[in-house]
């Protein structure tokens, strides 16, 4: 089977106008997909709005007990709920999951040692629970994940929507053959930052390393690209970054093995 | 197939030991079974936590944008996804769905005439999606429905929880032979409101009339019964209430045709 693992972030997740736009055209794709969303800006606010103040530490979210409720509230809830009710309107059968639900994605929770990021789970080797996925896709079903998972013995967990996405897909090929596809607010990694147009078409390992080096990539775009070179050496056919406006077209940054 | 629709109310799902005892009792039930919950009463506190106040009117939830916003985090976040880790971490294989999901449950927006009660759905007829409650249900997975239904055009819906058993089972009923239990915080219908040794074993529909008339029924059991008689009508092959904690013994009221 060939499988399309698409990552959506937050940040059109949460706007009703890119949001719209990014539904008629993931619904437009065919054959067997899966969705991967966040939401982090909306359990930012959601936070405060309960007069919790979010903490980070080095980019990342510290998940106490409250910010887990909230986090699963968001995203499991308001954000992915939303996400699928428009995805059936456009005639794309979603069936919105969090790794609980049918045991699809198992996480541990991470060591409190040297950090305690509290309620954050990383997903076991063999965590994804490929025979689900793989049912509810032969069913003619869109699985659409959001950023929580469970343990296994009772107890949520919050992980990072990209590592999801790299898990699924990395899963996926070992049988299937995986298109990785990260969404983002630019068209592809850019040779220079403020020039849209600069789109990098291919990169490598090697000329990844480069581009660190000289500065061209930089801050949140080194962890979105390791991961992605991950799935690119766990046997993921493609992976590319595109803009989350552009699903449809072909100006898009592919990652490939040396 | 033979297919046990059970509905448990929000007070047991909020209250962690209740939860505990319901999960490991309904876990332990063999066979295909679905699992209906509510969630009211947090979703009323978290509404106050966010500043809002609930609207009743007349026992039923006014939900505006904002209240059904708050309904569909509680309700499909943070209750779904806390009783299905859980039944996980029980060995029960749970898939907790809101009606969008998979197209399983569609509703039409109540007429605001002649009392506009907001985002509130009433179920289509023909709104239940048995095909993919059967796909999941024949894969080994258990569907742990929440009260948000969507309308196939973008919109979240509330609905009744209690409305949402009796649909699926009286849906279902068409091909297989279902059971519905409706587990509430009373060991069943009890002849004297007192006296939690009074369970009437059976009620028909003419000893129900009888009931309402000497006043033994009355307030919140007359539109369970409704919808529980709704449920006999319809080929439902047997339904059943009795208390959240003792959903593996006897003592039960059971409702039969005449």
């Amino acid at each position: 089977m060939k499988i399309k693992v698409i990552k959506v972030g937050g940040n059109v997740v949460e706007d009703p106008r890119l949001l719209a736009s990014f539904v008629r055209d993931f619904a437009a794709l065919e054959g067997a997909k899966v969705l991967v969303h966040g939401g982090g800006v909306m359990a930012s606010s959601m936070q405060r709005a309960l007069g919790q103040e979010p903490k980070m530490l080095q980019g990342r979210r510290i998940t106490d007990a409250e910010a887990l409720k909230v986090a699963v509230m968001v995203y499991a809830g308001w954000c992915n709920k939303n996400v699928v009710s428009l995805l059936q309107a456009a005639g794309c059968n979603a069936i919105g999951l969090s790794g609980a639900d049918g045991n699809v994605i198992r996480a541990v929770r991470r060591s409190p040692v040297p950090v305690d990021y509290g309620f954050v789970g990383d997903i076991f080797p063999d965590g994804v629970n490929c025979p689900v996925l793989r049912t509810l896709l032969e069913a003619g079903m869109v699985p659409v994940l959001c950023a929580i998972n469970h343990d296994g013995a009772g107890t949520l967990l919050n992980t990072n929507a990209d590592t999801i996405a790299s898990s699924v897909a990395c899963a996926l090929a070992v049988e299937d053959e995986v298109e990785l596809v990260y969404c983002f607010e630019k068209p592809g990694v850019l040779a220079d930052k403020d020039d849209d147009s600069s789109v990098i078409p291919v990169i490598t390992p090697s000329s990844y390393a480069g581009l660190k080096a000289s500065g061209a990539v930089a801050e949140g775009m080194i962890p979105k690209l390791d991961n992605a070179f991950k799935a690119v050496a766990s046997g993921v056919r493609s992976v590319i970054i595109k803009h989350a406006g552009n699903l449809l077209n072909d100006t898009r940054t592919t990652l490939k093995a040396d």
